[in-house]
């Protein structure tokens, strides 16, 4: 073979790697959507979704690297939004106490649990914050954002530990009627695992759960870890820093112990539950396959699928109408379940 | 080049086409939903996806053979389930009606009108009559099953126009606080373009619509159009037969007529509307973007996705335990919003 014949050889191999790549990536961005939610599908895979920190010391370079960036932006966005951050603790958990400023009369004696997503690694501190102060800004109600501990520091079941502290505080104070629990990806699994725990410690279970694209299943188990591979552009891959982080927080935990993965849990008798997604989730099948476990169970649960996002899309732009959308959807729905 | 080099860059470019083509379509089968339904996941591709008839004669032809097989296994399946199925005629227009024997007290005056998928070429006489009996026999319901004109011979406004008919048939004896009306893909695109057409007409509108895996863009708009392409098994891709049958239908009309695409038409007022899709189907956006836009316009809009499964596989195979879970939703739907 001469010497442009192996180029050709060589260009052909690219092609050949380089057109599945592309054919997964590359498709048209929908034009029913916003301009906003465009500019979300239109991205490049986020930069650090196939990071592999070797070790304990690489992995809290990272996480402190993404926090960093994660809190920018965020002061502004509340006070946008008209809404007071108080830091506090609560049976020695911290959290920040999120207020509006035209908090409605009904809404005074109700509370919304956030619990942030990050596979619990990432969202420390205030950075997992921006759909706390969503729900509390467009939606009008008080949240509570709790700041639980994570891996590799705190694995297994701390983050769920410090969620159930919180919840128990807020039951103190707050019947279980007028409290909701919401969360995203990590946060939305652990608010269906704070439902499971609630049931086995013999609490009163939260009025309403709001789990969107929730990490339902922490193993590889799930039609779209596999069909929405590379077309999500926020995960991109399980096989990225997310079955990284699973690992890390599970330790030597079975990945489909319920307390982990809550869709192999038992929901009989679970709250009304609404769940998001959308058509190019890598967590799409996490959340179905709860959302059809749940109604299985006869549990009232309600499923939004959005057009063309990825994962947690749906909070990432403040000012896009399907954002607003949202949340109006979750204002409504807590609406209609808290007493 | 010489001959063994020409053969390696044959394979190359072989390399390239179907490694591609093999990352599409090569999912593993998820093993969460039952043995029925990974056999319906695990299939190849419709043999008949790329057909492209090249004049009204290979339609016909196309058509006929496609019916024939479809009509197969019907009147065991009624049998099997206790329906009983009679020809009759609504307005000129053919119907069966299907009765289960046991049919409950209450459903003795409330009727479902049921209009066939197909993409308006398909499901001709009884052929499209598998999910009407699924409907009578769990759901146990009095079910109308229209056997509604179609293309290449009746096409364009034909279809809805039959559909209409019926529906003011079935007026001039139900209260439409008694009527539903349900279907699958082209059908359930009819569904809702039904309620849309009773609008403009002034008429009172079913108390509750079904619309499974809905055709509600017929131009080839929807994220999943791209993303399930080759991911879905059984419509594959809108440019197989899927995109040809839109325009034999449509003729010379706009696709994104509203009275042929749905989703762009004002659905304010509309009944509850349940939807229904699969994590793989080629249609999940046209479903999530309709039940966007009812959510949207207040209208009480809930939605299913199976997962793991393509386009209308939830009523193919009548034994499986997530097809009696699906046509038991439908149940409880339509228990809940008929009079």
């Amino acid at each position: 073979m001469n010497k442009y014949q192996r180029i050709i050889l060589v260009i052909m191999v690219c092609f050949s790697v380089f057109s599945a790549e592309a054919r997964e990536l590359n498709f048209p961005v929908p034009q029913t959507v916003s301009p906003e939610w465009q500019k979300l599908i239109a991205a490049q895979p986020a930069p650090y979704w196939n990071t592999h920190p070797a070790n304990i010391q690489e992995w809290k370079e990272w996480i402190s690297n993404f926090n960093k960036g994660a809190v920018k932006g965020l002061s502004e966005l509340r006070e946008q939004l008209g809404v007071t951050a108080v830091q506090s603790k609560m049976g020695g958990v911290p959290v920040w106490i999120l207020t509006p400023k035209d908090l409605p009369e009904v809404n005074r004696d109700r509370v919304l649990l956030n619990l942030h997503g990050g596979g619990y690694v990432l969202g420390a501190g205030e950075a997992g914050m921006q759909e706390a102060v969503l729900m509390a800004g467009i939606g009008k109600f008080k949240v509570v954002y709790a700041d639980y501990r994570m891996a590799p520091d705190f694995p297994y079941p701390a983050a769920v530990d410090d969620a159930m502290t919180v919840y128990r505080e807020l039951l103190k104070t707050t019947p279980a009627e007028k409290i909701g629990v919401f969360g995203t990806s990590t946060g939305g699994g652990m608010t269906l695992i704070l439902a499971l725990r609630a049931k086995t410690e013999n609490l009163p279970l939260p009025a309403a759960l709001a789990a969107g694209t929730p990490w339902t299943d922490m193993s590889k188990t799930g039609d779209t870890y596999f069909t929405n591979e590379g077309v999500d552009n926020i995960l991109v891959s399980y096989d990225g820093w997310v079955g990284d982080a699973a690992r890390l927080y599970a330790g030597k935990h079975d990945l489909k112990d319920p307390m982990l993965s809550p869709v192999y849990g038992d929901v009989s008798g679970f709250p009304p539950t609404i769940l998001t997604s959308g058509t190019r989730d890598l967590f799409l099948s996490n959340t179905v396959r709860m959302h059809f476990k749940l109604r299985e169970a006869g549990v009232p649960a309600d499923l939004i699928v959005f057009e063309g996002i990825s994962h947690a899309h749906y909070h990432m732009s403040p000012k896009a109408p399907e954002t607003k959308f949202y949340f109006t959807e979750l204002e409504r729905f807590f609406e209609r379940n808290l007493q």
